[in-house]
């Protein structure tokens, strides 16, 4: 489930009614859609970051957490078993300071942490910093480095160094502490990190963005990646790209999972759902997004028409665009004759495929989904939090149970426990190192 | 109150009996203490840090926490008052990141977060960094961008910028949210930092180390430095030359605050004091502190000696060594006939001046350093947290009440209020900016 600056993943969230105002800064609500989501035995919450305020705020909330790594901290003290997963970025930060803090919300978690490394290519985040966006290779080549540093400073305390022999006057084995000693080209550093190992032993790798240089890096690392495919075909042809590149890397393709974003808007009806999105669609642009559900179907459509459906001469005439994935669904909704504001409250330009329905509808999405291969699991954007988040839980995760499509608890107590990830501690004596010792 | 790693100011704190062994890691452990420090009306919890591991964990806990910002968090949500202070190092940080890190836990502590701004002297830090330490001039010149850049950062949502007007659809006034865009030699931003202000507006900034660029950059900077001195003397030297330092910025030097260091083992009597801490020492290697001792008193002194005090021909002989200012206690607490072990015990050569004996005696120590101008108020290093906190909060801190030295109460509910700190949003205008916007 991906938790973003508090509000929902919908940039109208903030303004539903019974919504919280101060969800961004109200470290409270969050403990409590944490819970909830545990309540309902999702894995793992993911928070996007970019290090940049890169929306207009004058309606819509931010993109982002205050702070994702303390926002996680202040969940992990009041749950027990939900994984804690933020993004970081590999160009803007240094090694060091990523392997302490993610490791240090592993041991606080008590085995819950993972960490999405990303490249960044905001050139507002950039500019935070200093500096423009590196070349994509240099990017790349610096973010090998980063993962491998990272992952090398998590082992660096080995399994049993911590001895805490009172008697003996013995607090740790020093033998069993070692730095890492890894330069590379664009980062270094010699360690040793002073964390013991967690529950899981250290965080769980995730990777976001596809490409070619981004598949290389989740296929090596990683054991779950971020997509957003747009249908089952794009899905499937996503998860099988991923696979691929694991396979490159020497490994098992089962080890990496894709997650599959999607947005659900559940309420008793299809029609309660739409009427919910069209609140939240009162703070987007319904202007230019009419302009561009004409373009996605071959239609001039203008925002006069926006409270009634096509018209047949209009329906003869629209054709699907071959550049967005997401036009054919977009004419077939239209083709139901809902009025343009309704085919756009279906969210058929969302950044993430949306069902907006009862619980059945979004179990069936999900059902559908999955079981032609799609995805491995997915990545649950609520729309708004605050009822969004227990609508999901209470109504659609019982039908996914009763379907033997989800599990009744957790599979165990760490985040690696409930992804049936793979045992990991320090770097994966696999992996070709680009940075030498 | 410092707060180290979770066991206490003293290498041998985490064998004492009834200890937690697993302090370091456990954020219950560091809430209950905090908790305690809070019951007693204690301003701040001073966490000191720096990126590396150096010390030898075979017989020593390590100095920091896991990460200080984490640790704080966690303590920051289950308590109310209690200011939360941590060091971090502008050598090896980026102002994007500091400024947005102390801004969050400034924001969930409802104002109560403080930055310890140092340059960090460490080779193995700048290890970890694949650097060397830079040569001290550059590495103040960054530490001044830094810190602009960081308040900048802080100022650049202006107070009254959230509006979350629903109705108007306006979430916030975009007009006054603006970049700051500073760019120095070292380091750049350009901003905004997507957080509004805290009930204290932004966090307290504090300073430590001396030495003339450190006074200069606290100077300017501080409301608050940690010093080190050990004797009334050097306290009295030290803050007359850092109210010089704020002087020559241009402040009123009654705006920056010295904190002196000291460490009191608690016990019912000077003897079971004593006792408390001929346990503590043996974590320490009292070969070399007895040689030390020597030096420190001008005498050839041999461990075989360890359980004897000084005799009536070495007392003739002794002469305190005017390298260290620590010599003359030393020689004075061995004129009173101590066996060396007790010398030692009285922590003549700890890294803090420490007080061993009753209640009275620690509140009569801070009294004579109060009332002589010696510091503004102290930083109470506690030898082993889990009974030490309890012990001062409970004994000393109502002497000090009776006293009239010490309040009954917290002055409000931010940090600021309780240092009596002034307000500050952004950058200080009184200061002359050496990054150029
Ligand atoms: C589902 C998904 C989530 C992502 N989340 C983030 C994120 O939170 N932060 C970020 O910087 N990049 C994120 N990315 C990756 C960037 O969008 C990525 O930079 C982009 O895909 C292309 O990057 P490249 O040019 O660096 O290869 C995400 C990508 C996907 C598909
Ligand atoms: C009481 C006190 C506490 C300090 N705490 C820290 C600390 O936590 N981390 C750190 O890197 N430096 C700390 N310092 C500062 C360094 O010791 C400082 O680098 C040193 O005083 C000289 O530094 P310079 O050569 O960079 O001027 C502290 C200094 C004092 C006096």
């Amino acid at each position: 489930m991906q938790f973003t600056s508090g509000y929902g993943a919908e940039p109208g969230a903030w303004r539903l009614p019974g919504a919280n105002l101060h969800s961004y800064t109200d470290m409270d609500q969050f403990v409590r859609y944490a819970q909830a989501a545990e309540r309902g035995k999702i894995q793992l919450l993911f928070f996007a970051d970019t290090p940049a305020l890169d929306v207009d705020l004058d309606g819509q909330v931010p993109h982002f957490a205050i702070d994702p790594l303390l926002v996680m901290t202040s969940i992990a003290r009041e749950t027990e078993r939900i994984g804690l997963v933020s993004t970081a970025s590999t160009t803007f930060n240094e090694p060091y300071n990523l392997a302490r803090q993610f490791k240090a919300l592993d041991v606080i978690s008590h085995g819950r942490a993972g960490w999405n490394a990303v490249t960044t290519s905001v050139p507002a985040a950039a500019a935070n910093f200093g500096r423009a966006v590196p070349p994509r290779a240099e990017k790349y080549e610096r973010a090998h480095e980063v993962v491998q540093i990272v992952q090398a400073l998590w082992g660096s305390w080995e399994k049993d160094a911590w001895v805490l022999d009172v008697d003996g006057k013995k607090f740790a084995d020093m033998d069993k502490i070692q730095p890492v000693g890894l330069q590379g080209r664009h980062v270094a550093s010699r360690g040793p990190l002073p964390i013991p190992p967690s529950e899981q032993g250290q965080p769980v790798i995730f990777q976001a963005g596809g490409g070619e240089y981004g598949l290389e890096l989740a296929g090596r690392y990683a054991d779950g990646v971020y997509a957003n495919p747009y249908t089952i075909e794009d899905g499937r042809a996503q998860r099988q790209a991923l696979r691929d590149a694991a396979e490159r890397a020497g490994r098992d393709p089962d080890e990496v999972k894709m997650f599959a974003g999607f947005m659900p808007a559940i309420a008793a009806s299809r029609r309660a759902a739409l009427d919910r999105r069209r609140f939240l669609d009162e703070s987007v642009d319904l202007r230019q997004r009419v302009r561009y559900l004409g373009t996605m179907i071959g239609l001039p459509l203008g925002y006069e028409q926006i409270d009634e459906p096509l018209t047949a001469d209009q329906l003869a005439d629209a054709v699907p665009s071959p550049h967005d994935p997401r036009s054919a669904r977009a004419l077939q909704v239209a083709r139901e004759g809902w009025t343009l504001r309704d085919v756009l409250a279906h969210g058929v330009i969302d950044y993430h495929p949306v069902v907006a329905g009862t619980a059945a509808d979004v179990a069936d999405h999900m059902q559908e989904w999955f079981e032609a291969g799609a995805c491995d699991g997915f990545s649950v954007a609520i729309d708004g939090y605050h009822d969004g988040v227990d609508a999901f839980v209470d109504q659609v995760v019982p039908l996914l149970q009763e379907r033997g499509l989800f599990h009744l608890d957790y599979a165990g107590t760490t985040l690696r426990d409930h992804l049936h990830a793979r045992e990991q501690y320090g770097l994966d004596p696999r992996v070709t190192e680009t940075a030498a010792r």
